[in-house]
């Protein structure tokens, strides 16, 4: 079992706006994908779709300004089962965001990728945050082809 | 085990010029960090210098245009002993990067953020191909504090 690790840091804000960020479809719009739409609620569903595909994700924690946690209900197989996890606190002026994408099968060529793309998206949510601006697709940070 | 896994593709590169950006002290020097000094040769120790410290990594294996192995021999305590690999191979118009810094004792948060370190890197290393400037340190992207 393999895992897909993350950390950034958010200057000048607190664990409750990179929160909303997480948990709103405004804000999960503002630096994932513009294409979200669903439910945030526990149990609900989000959808989040990209030009070439797209995630359903459960909610399956949400508490606020700690902890964020989603399971992928559809998408690609390699990501079908897994679960994606937030961790948030407060560190002075900033807020730590911790990030596991767990649950991979094996360590294939499209893990190293998400991997890779997954830090472009959480720079963009920290930019989000910080500047109000972040890089959604379809306007995301290319790291590879497709992408 | 954990390992941190990425993957970028450069656009308009053959490996060979990837390689040559993995394999010499100026290449190294302008994506990862322009403090980089020793020899790049199989055996040899090549020591890379940040604002807050550095790495020494051996170079364990170099087949030109194809792959590039270092083993950390200095360092922090959590990287003394892992091994950083690249591989590279020729995609139509592109070089896919795989990189695979394995070896970690256990996931701490500071090999989350060595993992999204380790992505806006690579970020720099393929602008550094693409369009000759890269953002090696002290010119790197920060994502969190201390950097």
């Amino acid at each position: 079992m393999v895992d897909i690790l993350h950390r950034i840091g958010v200057e000048h804000a607190t664990p409750d706006r990179v929160y909303e960020a997480l948990t709103t479809v405004h804000g999960l719009s503002g630096w994932w994908t513009e294409t979200t739409t669903g439910s945030t609620a526990v149990g609900d569903v989000i959808e989040f779709r990209f030009p070439p595909g797209g995630f359903d994700m459960e909610v399956v924690d949400a508490v606020p300004s700690s902890r964020v946690a989603w399971r992928v209900v559809d998408g690609p197989d390699e990501w079908v089962g897994t679960t994606i996890d937030w961790e948030l606190r407060q560190d002075g002026d900033w807020t730590i965001v911790l990030f596991r994408h767990e649950g991979w099968r094996e360590p294939v060529e499209f893990m190293h990728h998400c991997s890779t793309k997954w830090a472009t998206y959480l720079m963009s949510l920290k930019a989000l945050v910080e500047s109000g601006v972040g890089a959604p697709a379809p306007r995301d940070v290319h790291v590879a082809f497709p992408d």
